[in-house]
């Protein structure tokens, strides 16, 4: 029969990179016990955001990382700048690379390629605290 | 029981620029009853946009339009420039911000963090009506 | 009464640049007899991703696979080189449009816009062959 199930989790960054975090939702996943669906993740804000990228490289993120920070530089004369430099560009990060994506789920897991990893992208230079809603219907 | 609703929304835009919508969604969305599901928003365009971004400071929508005309400047040599010199551009900020999007529904709410809108972006110059539809599925 | 299907297309490209897939997505649907839902693409790749943008002229094909190399440019001095100049640019171009979207579906169709067609985008310079993941949920 057709279900829900919906949970928030609470990851802390340490600054401006990339977290994976495809194992948590994983495990969030399996313990619903739903075979087959779409499982939905949204970062509740608008300075960080969620992606998918190579899951097996670190040079990879670093590379995401600066090139971002090249697509959205700190002084770029914007408008927006009473929360500091950092601020704005986070915004344009967030919208580039999106705070919400859906995957189907197959057999009880994500139909996530081999190379294909999760990550939680931070865009403020200081560190957070980001809550992540995990949504899956399915049966 | 698992249920379903689906509409389409008409915006008027006024030119380029960010129009929230989060509202007229909020308001349909109460509309149906539906207390825990999942919401999409389409944007039937490919010169328009759907995207989530700060929702209290108009320097942040206009630094973000600003931004988006530098990532796809017009005069940029293009093939495709029989509509506009800002035509070959609006295609390129609808990609890059993306025309759907879907958003867990807890509690008769969509998930939001305090600080997220949903806002329609046009980017054409001149003013256009824009065709959304919301669909969700839930109970 | 609500119910899922679920399939795996693959597809050969033949180097850079956009496939248009919406037709291959149209014909699966319908042979679902699902009349109204949502329906998920997943590309199961980190360097070539679907978008959605305008179905009508290969010059905005072109130009939007111009810009994206403009955008992430081969030469960028990244860290991750090992695979070649390719590589990088485009897991930059994947995470820049994205490997996963969702339409509503309405009278057994996704309701995209006159000028909207979905495509898959190949970054990398050769031939590939890409798998894509077709989800709809629905009655």
């Amino acid at each position: 029969m057709m279900r829900q199930a919906l949970t928030e989790l609470e990851f802390s960054t340490s600054g401006q990179g990339l977290t994976e975090i495809t194992d948590d939702i994983v495990a969030w996943l399996e313990g619903t016990g739903i075979e087959t669906g779409l499982l939905t993740v949204h970062c509740r804000h608008t300075s960080a955001s969620i992606m998918i990228t190579e899951n097996a490289s670190a040079a990879v993120w670093r590379d995401m990382e600066e090139w971002l920070s090249r697509m959205a530089p700190e002084g770029g004369h914007y408008r927006h700048d009473a929360e500091g430099p950092d601020d704005m560009p986070a915004h344009l990060k967030s919208a580039l690379t999106g705070v919400s994506m859906s995957l189907p789920v197959a057999n009880g897991r994500m139909t996530l390629g081999t190379w294909q990893g999760i990550f939680l992208a931070e865009h403020r230079r200081a560190p957070h605290h980001r809550k992540i809603v995990l949504h899956v219907i399915g049966e």
